[in-house]
């Protein structure tokens, strides 16, 4: 396979990242602060808020003001999680949101224990998020979570992996995001496992979205670019895995992703000095070491 | 290109990493039981010193004594970085080098300012080592610095390395080790510049020795693999590089290479489990976070 000639790149820091960060909640103001900066460095795909309960993730529980708070930029993507109806509704509600996302898992196991569901129920779900997304012409982004490996269950099949992206696109995603959510992937795991989905979901329908737990993420998007794939789901500073501590585990740094991706002479319309300085930024607000190692090269100019 | 049904992994941890860890002198019982531990987890192939002179490098100023500690094992080689010949001397009368190493570089710029000499003077400098090495029964290997880029010159092209690369096969050493040492290569560029150099030095002869400065280590020994190149340096718990200050630079992981490898389906004869010990062991002992996500990982018993 030719590789893409652009890769879009989908930033998760503000969501996916920033829920998974420890201690204090971080500022309102923060957040907002965090997404512009985003959207300046030329991502324009950014997952800005999630719409659960507070109870569960108290680090989001300001979605509704962080939306509000954001100046949209023409050209840019905001989305935000909606794990259901209620949450669907707030995100709604903001009339800021261009795009709602979901997710189930490829494992029974992982969705029994995160869930407390079935993958079928999961589904089920989703029905009248899709409804009401429908009625307002807001397009809807599906997760699928471990696959390919569950903490709970092992290793998943493909084409496990390939029956639940494509029930995604019949329930009306207009893409599928294929987390390996516990990062135990390497290059022909997910090749294999992209072949299998790729044969029930169009390639351009299709992003991954890989965690860096043991240092493979980058290897496994080479792979996956490689055969066509041309979304990647990334975070800032790999904002929502520890950089050093035990324990770590998380978001593929944004900034390494688009390092390798212009090495290859692929297009994705990002300014990587202004994110590295973006990225910076976030890591001494949350004071925090920085996750990406490109940020840290670029950072002391070392070269 | 088909995969190597194996990799030989050059652990360069006890070397090219410790002699760039910063601080205290670390005591020569610590390096050795560090080679100890490494060859008992199946590493076959060792840098386990440098000598150099303690006015440059006072971290190897025990180099003798750490080969005089050394309890070696059948099937295990074990190498000496040798820059000059009284270091070759030195390595010598130790009796127990099996390898000695020499570097240069395939930059002008990189060797004026590392060694204040041109590459043909470095390689001439070579002459009594390689000769030395050759009475005693005792195979050389090569090194090749800033083979992608350099800190001084900026990118480096393919055919500069091939025609240095192919010197020191040349000049008698049985192995070339092409080291991308400020970490500037993706994966397109480290294959173009392999291709160029397995014209002139067949694949077999060749080994890796990238530096994760940029995070794109992995998938740079991914796209190098995949070409059939079967030898990889590599450095326990990243040892050399920082894993989370500013400068971080240095080795890629050996855990995470192994990890990968495996996930491939190539064998090492490397018991990943006891390496992660060790390299758990060794940040204790330097009392340094720990650079690869494998062991963190699996460290922390999160999957």
């Amino acid at each position: 396979m030719a590789l893409p000639a652009s890769v879009r790149v989908v930033e998760v820091g503000p969501r996916d990242g920033l829920q998974n960060e420890p201690g204090d909640i971080i500022p309102t103001e923060t957040k907002v602060s965090l997404v512009h900066q985003l959207a300046d460095a030329g991502l324009s795909h950014i997952e800005a808020a999630s719409f659960v309960s507070p109870k569960w993730v108290p680090q989001m529980g300001d979605a509704a003001a962080v939306m509000a708070g954001i100046n949209k930029q023409p050209g840019v993507f905001y989305a935000a999680l909606t794990p259901n109806l209620r949450g669907a509704e707030s995100a709604i509600e903001t009339g800021k949101v261009d795009e709602m996302a979901v997710f189930t898992a490829a494992s029974e196991a992982f969705t029994h224990k995160n869930i407390n569901c079935t993958i079928a129920e999961s589904l089920e779900r989703f029905t009248p998020i899709m409804e009401l997304a429908q009625q307002h012409g807001i397009r809807v982004r599906g997760y699928v979570s471990t696959v390919v490996g569950c903490p709970y269950a092992g290793d998943i099949h493909p084409l496990q992996v390939a029956a639940v992206a494509r029930e995604l696109i019949d329930r009306g995603c207009y893409e599928v995001s294929l987390g390996d959510t516990i990062g135990v992937g390497t290059p022909h795991r997910v090749k294999a496992m992209l072949e299998a989905v790729s044969k029930e979901v169009p390639m351009e329908k299709l992003a991954a979205h890989f965690h860096d737990t043991y240092g493979q993420a980058l290897a496994n998007l080479y792979a996956v670019v490689e055969e066509g794939l041309a979304v990647i789901d990334s975070s800032v500073a790999g904002l929502g895995g520890c950089p050093y501590a035990n324990g770590a585990s998380g978001n593929v740094a944004t900034e390494d992703v688009v390092y390798m991706l212009h090495g290859l002479g692929i297009e994705t319309g990002i300014d990587l000095a202004k994110l590295v300085n973006t990225s910076h930024w976030i890591t001494d607000q949350l004071g925090r070491g920085n996750g990406s190692k490109v940020a840290l090269a670029m950072g002391c100019g070392d070269n």
